[in-house]
């Protein structure tokens, strides 16, 4: 998908909302571990009841390779089931990936070819040649990490180098790689303050964000200090929605906090 | 498994060899092809060839899923083949992860616990609480990415940052982390220069090396500067050994490579 393409969808749905899908088994509706692929049908569930409200759908690997084979498989028919039934939503292989130029190379055919996401999330610190793989397909992205939520981004994101924070030099360096216009950004919506200074380096990239909800970050905070004129943002809440309830009316409850956001973000674009 | 399991296997083999599990399916001997997993009959045969010679193998994950389910059903048999025939072997699952915690535990229990290795390689720019629950595993060993192989290592993990350079803060930031005993570190052969300062901080740890042969990193290099009294060096390759022959005597040509690099480790074992 290009990036016209998702900022027509966000002025057309009123949204700029991206919907993590982590799923844990320990956290869902136990009758869906009745069915033959649990982890599949809640994430259809949840598609089939919040689709209208969101924008993008970003399942996090890591809760997929927890499940061995099993996950794996719900994956590609999580990713699958996308293309077919909403090929106007973006898809985000959140996948932190990285690795020197031939093997990063194997990971962005797996994730933007094979899988058929449209964007991948990649660590910056093996540096260039790590990430310019990613870069190479074109309508695909690469969402490189910039600014975590976490608490970790203190350790090495924010200090100094060469009299600018790491991040802002992962921002800058960044914009002379290969098929830069393919990149998106990671910034934690818990470090919404820092998102004027990172406006002013990359005045125009789309930018996730996660860490609205559960981690604590602020909507209004996040769009004030980050939306562009293209809205800019692709706002991520997983645990908030998808765990709304854990009862039968888990897709009903989880429309309704897709929904809530939704209307916020239809006000903010305004 | 232990330090100290993998220091007596290193003493008795005469070896601190690791290989590389990377299959790409364009390069194995094409006659593989017709068997029904080809990734296994690839790895057993180069296992069965060589597991007298090394001390350690590494999948990297990176060519698994790029064939999907069968290349991570081919990754968990494996595993499941070196872990039941040779559990005196170092296992390393080269995956370069790291997330925020409660998805770094995600990762932490699918490679360390379910699939059962002794260690998995992660990625450090996301910070303490995304390496932390790695680190949570006894006898399980989390080797964090410091200074990598290629070309884009210069462009963060060598900038000075604070007085020092990004990759030396990891080193020194990574040790005040709980249960940092179990941490080894990645330090590419290709900077064999550095490693000097880098024993400096981190005496007594574990270096898992790679990039001698393919990339083009020295042995003796490696060692002259690397080496601690008990050894602390995993020296990997992949290439050089798995591809040596892509003709139906491929297994006796990695174990010919195998036994030239691990003739060279005894001699610097001395």
């Amino acid at each position: 998908m290009n990036t016209k393409n998702l900022i027509d969808q966000i002025k057309k749905k009123k949204s700029f909302l991206c919907i993590g899908l982590d799923v844990d088994l320990t956290k869902i509706p136990q009758q869906l571990l009745k069915e033959e692929d649990p982890i599949f049908a809640f994430n259809k569930a949840i598609i089939d009841a919040t689709h209208h409200l969101c924008v993008a759908y970003k399942p996090n690997t890591a809760f997929y390779e927890a499940y061995g084979l099993k996950g794996w498989q719900a994956l590609e028919k999580t990713i699958k089931y996308l293309n077919e039934n909403h090929p106007e939503i973006f898809t985000i292989a959140d996948a932190k990936r990285g690795d020197i130029g031939n093997t990063s190379t194997m990971y962005a055919k797996a994730f933007l070819e094979d899988l058929g996401f449209d964007s991948v999330t990649v660590a910056p610190y093996m540096g260039k040649d790590s990430v310019e793989p990613f870069l190479a397909f074109d309508d695909k992205h690469t969402i490189l990490l910039a600014l975590t939520s976490n608490q970790g981004a203190f350790d090495f994101q924010t200090k100094t180098v060469d009299g600018k924070e790491l991040y802002k030099q992962v921002l800058e360096t960044s914009k002379s790689w290969q098929n830069s216009k393919n990149l998106m950004y990671v910034v934690g919506a818990t470090k919404a303050e820092f998102l004027a200074d990172i406006r002013k380096i990359i005045p125009d990239s789309f930018l996730l964000v996660p860490g609205v909800g559960a981690q604590g970050g602020n909507l209004q905070e996040v769009c004030k200090y980050g939306m562009n004129e293209n809205i800019g943002l692709l706002i991520n809440s997983s645990r908030g929605i998808i765990y709304a309830s854990n009862s039968e009316d888990f897709a009903y409850a989880a429309s309704n906090a897709a929904k809530n956001l939704q209307t916020q973000m239809a006000n903010l674009i305004g």
